[in-house]
């Protein structure tokens, strides 16, 4: 059986020329990073878990390492600021061997290469349990002011970057996070509140009123919904505008703005749509077709503790 | 059952007010910091495991808490930098219940607190499988150079902290990790090279001598075992002195440095034992009490791929 330290001589052969700002690369107790001055710091994790995230048996190793690094960009893009470098961490089921756990890391490095993102630190240990594989994101403002969730006003439109519903037929293990998008948007037009869609835009619209305290009606009409979301209705039998509303993994971005600049976003990047607007009043509503409204309850992922 | 948002609510009343370089704290995509400019951000992860770093069914999520903060503290304090900010993320049994769950953040919070090192942000999920708790560490190099593995000479004494062996009857959980002891004596005189001791005394000193292109000399007559591997002798029959040379998790450091420096270091630092030399001639050997050689072969914890 291969060994934690075989493993980390290969990754250490792995690693091209480390970016200038990187001056003690992984292999040491810790990385040491030179941050630029001017820019801000942004950090947070996000884990991907066999059997709820992906599925061993079905999803290659390469695809479950995209995942986890693009699930960490996706939140980047979310704050619209720049993936600067990732920390990677792995338990491993005993036996995985030494190849697999290869595969997984040049998943990860083929999903952070798409955005200038090097891994520069991480741990491996195995045991008896399933899957997980954890990632650390840093990154930077850019030049950008970072958008949070909780800046939405009444009279804001609701845009979202792409279609919604389904992801979980396929999309889900392979989709490219909204990084370019986001920080073009926030270049011309800030955003006054973004986040991406990870837990259904149900829920996560949800998240944005509630930090913003205020209130969203989103329109039947005007609600993108994607080719998966037909397909599921198809195998499942729900509606595809509930898959639309609710499914989970997305990768979207919603965001809010001033309805006289979302022209601006959207000349210059393609897919946005405008699906409502941030109302004083509290609670997600749904705008039927017919003018009727219905209070909409998030349906969306949530883990059960 | 209670919910990940309810458990994210509650998380988000037990922050005290963020330290002034925390812009926006946990609760959105990501946390956003001012990194200090005169300081180096040095960063790495470190993940506990269900049956691997601790036993679930023996000890408590406090414990578990404290001990994935403090193995990550520790790695600060092989830099001889100073914990700035924790990420952590959560894969929690599913059914584990809130209460669980606060304590386990309870326990990383008590061990970061006694560092000045803050938790902003991570994740929660649940699963069908076993506990994992992640940590991710930021540091900042304090005025002092972070001290890698990398730069011991022919000539150093080679020094740690305390003495060793026998940490996993209890010690493992809960032990203080040495970063006021790193800060002290790289602000006295800056060790040549440095690590914390988790692998086994055997193996973390390969790992100093390789990344460095040094071999090394260990006294027997000057090692300081610790009075849990002589309980371990007791128990298992084998020689406490081989518990101090391979156990892992003792979190001492081991350090090197100019011999005619280690009396600066010790008389700031209490504990300091030089327990041999660095040599030119690779490899890491034990010098018997009768004057003998032999190689000492890593057997300290590596984990099977």
């Amino acid at each position: 059986m291969a060994g934690e330290f075989e493993f980390i001589d290969w990754l250490r052969g792995q690693h091209r020329p480390a970016p200038d700002f990187v001056l003690v690369p992984p292999g040491d107790d810790l990385a040491v990073l030179k941050w630029p001055a001017d820019q801000l710091l942004l950090v947070g994790a996000d884990q991907v878990l066999d059997g709820v995230h992906f599925d061993s048996a079905v999803h290659t190793p390469r695809q479950i390492g995209r995942k986890a690094m693009n699930r960490n960009l996706s939140d980047c893009a979310a704050m619209a600021c720049l993936p600067a470098a990732a920390v990677a961490t792995v338990a491993a089921p005993r036996g995985a061997g030494i190849d697999y756990l290869k595969e997984l890391y040049l998943g990860l490095r083929e999903a952070g290469d798409a955005f200038g993102c090097p891994v520069v630190g991480g741990d491996t240990a195995s045991w008896a349990g399933k899957l997980v594989l954890t990632v650390t994101i840093l990154g930077r403002s850019a030049g950008v002011k970072p958008v949070t969730r909780s800046g939405a006003r009444h009279g804001d439109a609701i845009c979202v970057t792409g279609p919604l519903g389904g992801s979980l037929l396929r999309r889900h293990m392979d989709f490219v996070p909204r990084v370019k998008e986001a920080a073009e948007i926030a270049r011309l037009r800030p955003p006054t509140a973004m986040i991406d869609l990870s837990d259904g835009l149900s829920r996560d619209l949800g998240h944005v009123c509630r930090e913003s305290k205020v209130g969203a009606v989103i329109q039947e009409a005007k609600l993108p919904v994607h080719e998966d979301a037909l397909e599921m209705r198809r195998r499942d039998g729900h509606a595809a505008l509930d898959h639309a509303l609710h499914d989970g993994e997305d990768y979207e971005l919603l965001f809010t703005m001033d309805p006289g600049e979302v022209a601006f976003a959207a000349s210059a990047v393609r897919g946005i749509h405008v699906i409502g607007t941030i109302q004083a009043q509290p609670g997600v509503w749904l705008q039927r077709r017919d003018g009727s409204r219905e209070r909409l309850e998030p349906k969306g992922w949530e883990h059960g503790l």
